[in-house]
């Protein structure tokens, strides 16, 4: 069958069941159920430090089939996952499925366990690295299911995504199951993707480098969702965790898109008192925060929120008084954790409240401009962030497509070519955003508006910035490189993309070799 | 049929249901399970702010038998519930049940609607004034239902207790449903009691006199639980909100009581580095803090957290010093508002952390010492914090239970008599807290131990302290003021007391004129 979008997509997929297909980005907004959770209390004066994940991995009664979670605020210095599954290979439990918010080129040990069959499922919001390569290849057993951020707490809490044990990375616990990111050698600021997992997994379980005495204020997660702490010599390394290094592009075609950019947003209507803004720790998109702090001081504009993966430009931004305050998830450097430690009005938010569509309402419902990457943009203005054009799973939606249904102008921003392709192409690889939330495109040879917005179509023109249509902008772009040849790929589904509603928007075909 | 107590219950009560019997304070610590909830998710650009109570009402499609609920932070200070039912009342449904968490002399046009038959039934941890007296006298229709607080989250999350409509009292509320207690005219500091309501209730609205700009940043409540925002003129009296004049006792009797609870809690052992705490807003109990303060300085003692409802002067402690953190619940005074505002280690916590025996740990169970009042004890340790010894309801656990089951050393602080009524007596008119989780009883005329704690009589014999059994402290009462006559009561059920696992504990019966 064909989706909405006109992606063919099976009925059912072998490992994944039956499709539901993607049907416009707020067709699924009926009342909605958070499932139940059954849980064992705690009995007072029990302990529940144990004395090695072994002992942990006993307690939780891991069976064959079961899934277990992470989160990946340790990005590509995380320790934990791996630890775990090496644990969890010796036992010899086979056919786990493994719901890690985003796997990193670090959890390569992966591809192993799903070559024994110790792991046949993956959950990811994002990906890259030899992991996702194995998947692309066709080696896991069951095809991933990539999520959006939003996506998986809302897969959480209604039950599609059921997790038997999560296990949460904890740069600080205390003997009683509190955990901040804030403190220890690990210090990675706030913990929003974990917050799902801890609630509603069967049996939670904290692995921390930094166990301290009772209580570990100020707590995120709190000891009301933890079973069992189990302290391990190091969980992941600083310098894959927080970079310290987010800068600014010094490229000129970076910088010449993200000045455009700017002016988009400047002539949009929405930078004015109250003013809320996301952006990714790109260098574009860095350069994009800077144009706009400019324009910020230059009009005196007081803004309300910045959020996301926050950056330390961000935060100079907030501590400058240009924003009111910050939504944070996750913090990108250690200027971001340093703010979110000692400022109440740096605000941590979980992934459900950041952007999930299930709840009374997300962060993301409230973003007045959101600055996006695309491998690819279609002429349909749908981005692809989860393939390269050779098929190759290389990334994700991880907020992508929540902060675009979100934000009142959502603002794809890249060069027309990159590595000899066009960036603007007929029909992309792989769907990870509908267009329909996509507003506007900016390239260093000009701007596209999507034909709904009008109102927008005629602001831009009246400030005079080079808009042309995104037809025009492919042309130009196939001009530069000539018209990619269609790759070829299998019929076997590796992995299938769920919108943030959990309905397919898209499929990954295994790469032929 | 007879409790385990001994108390007589009937096995079904009309209005109530079927009785599960009290069997033991850890009794029913197996698996568990927390309800699904089913809720209409935000559709982006939706306003959330409505003009009245009124259209609110409407929204939510009240009908006859709903249960609404509303929580007490802002105490006999509260305008909310109040208002609310007066909208209700007029669009003519009947039969609603109000689960609010506790109940003051302010509420009392509650009784009114109670005889209109618009509120037939009552759930509450805590009730003090008109409405108490007439549940005492017989008017409400069911049997009100008294928790203790951390039961009260229980029975939300476990479904005993279905809310249909939350409102929440909410000293500030930006355009999106964030609230924060510290901010606005009736700031009242942590909001623990309300949040339980936010998760689980089918519709949550929000009830402000400070409207904000979003985002509301510090917040308590997520935008997430939160449907729909009424902005009212005045939403409570900061007088009857918080007191401002938490006084230690200035009673030669009282300072007596509370020098020789230090002198036991110096003696149990407990008093050591990591020490914590948690002590009412009596004068009596504020006293046993201050000589508490006085060891605690003497011996260079670093506590790890004082907890509970918080008073200015554990703030003190905390600032001093002397304990790492506090856990915050509900603010008694400005002074704990304006510390929690500005201090990250001020840590709010939700009723279901402080005190739900149904999660995986409530901070109770850390609790080192714990003081606790009285209005009767018996010779089994059982207390009586519900109703006075005439039967009427004056009172309730609160989190008397919840404290006495978690803390190593629960500690009750009373006069021997009190208005010429004996305090300790051969059996309480009704038990609020099993004796078997009380560990000792300080009187001005000596301290008796519960025959469990043999450890504890040790010790305090080694000290010599003036140790005798209950039963002589009882006879010693009865010889100041006689053997008080039984009094006589209807065998109509007004009130069941639940225990904070749902058990029924006792009953209470109507007071005959």
């Amino acid at each position: 069958m064909k989706n909405i979008l006109g992606r063919e997509i099976p009925e059912s997929i072998q490992g994944y069941g039956a499709v539901k297909p993607f049907k416009g980005a707020f067709a699924s907004l009926g009342e909605i159920e958070k499932k139940s959770v059954a849980i064992k209390p705690a009995v007072p004066g029990e302990k529940k430090v144990l004395a090695s994940i072994q002992e942990a991995i006993s307690k939780c009664n891991i069976k064959d089939g079961m899934t277990i979670s992470f989160h990946h605020h340790l990005r590509n210095g995380d320790y934990v996952l791996n630890m775990v599954l090496e644990e969890i290979a010796k036992v010899g439990v086979k056919d786990i499925k493994v719901a890690a918010s985003s796997i990193f080129p670090v959890h390569a040990p992966l591809v192993q366990h799903m070559k024994t069959g110790v792991v046949t499922g993956i959950y990811a919001s994002y990906m890259s690295g030899s992991v996702a390569e194995a998947i692309s290849k066709g080696e896991l057993k069951n095809p991933a299911v990539m999520h959006t951020h939003g996506g998986r707490t809302r897969a959480i809490a209604s039950g599609d995504l059921s997790i038997d044990i999560a296990f949460i990375a904890a740069p600080t616990c205390d003997t009683y199951g509190n955990i901040n990111g804030v403190d220890g050698e690990a210090a990675c600021g706030a913990l929003g993707y974990a917050v799902a997992d801890a609630i509603y997994a069967t049996k939670t379980v904290a692995i921390t480098d930094n166990l301290v005495a009772y209580p570990a204020c100020p707590i995120e997660i709190t000891q009301e969702h933890i079973d069992y702490i189990v302290q391990v010599e190091c969980i992941g390394d600083p310098k894959g965790i927080v970079s310290g290094t987010t800068q600014i592009t010094k490229d000129p075609v970076g910088l010449k898109i993200a000045k455009m950019t700017s002016k988009v947003i400047e002539t949009s209507g929405l930078l004015k008192d109250g003013f809320s803004f996301q952006t990714g720790a790109g260098g574009t998109s860095l350069a994009v925060a800077a144009y706009v702090k400019e324009l910020m001081e230059k009009k005196e504009i007081k803004g309300s929120f910045a959020a996301g993966g926050i950056t330390g430009y961000l935060v100079e931004m907030f501590e400058a008084g240009l924003f009111e305050s910050i939504f944070d998830v996750q913090c990108f450097d250690l200027k971001a954790v340093e703010s979110y430690r000692k400022n109440k009005k740096h605000q941590g938010m979980s992934a459900s409240m950041y952007g999930n569509p299930h709840n009374k309402g997300a962060v993301v419902n409230n973003l007045d401009v959101m600055i996006l990457g695309a491998t690819e943009i279609d002429t349909d203005f749908n981005v692809n962030v989860t393939t390269g054009s050779s098929g190759m799973i290389m990334g994700g939606s991880g907020g992508h497509s929540d902060t675009a249904a979100g934000a009142k102008l959502a603002i794809v921003v890249t060069q027309l070519v990159k590595g000899r392709l066009p960036i603007v192409v007929d029909g992309v690889t792989t769907v990870t955003t509908p267009g329909e939330t996509i507003d506007v495109l900016v390239t260093e040879r000009g701007i596209a508006v999507n034909p709904k917005r009008q109102d927008l179509i005629e602001k831009l023109e009246a400030a005079n910035l080079p808009i042309m249509t995104i037809e025009a902008l492919k042309e130009m772009a196939e001009g530069m490189t000539g018209v990619p040849e269609k790759i070829e790929r299998d019929d076997e589904v590796v992995a299938v993309v769920e919108y943030r509603d959990g309905t397919v928007i898209d499929v990954v075909k295994k790469i032929k070799d």
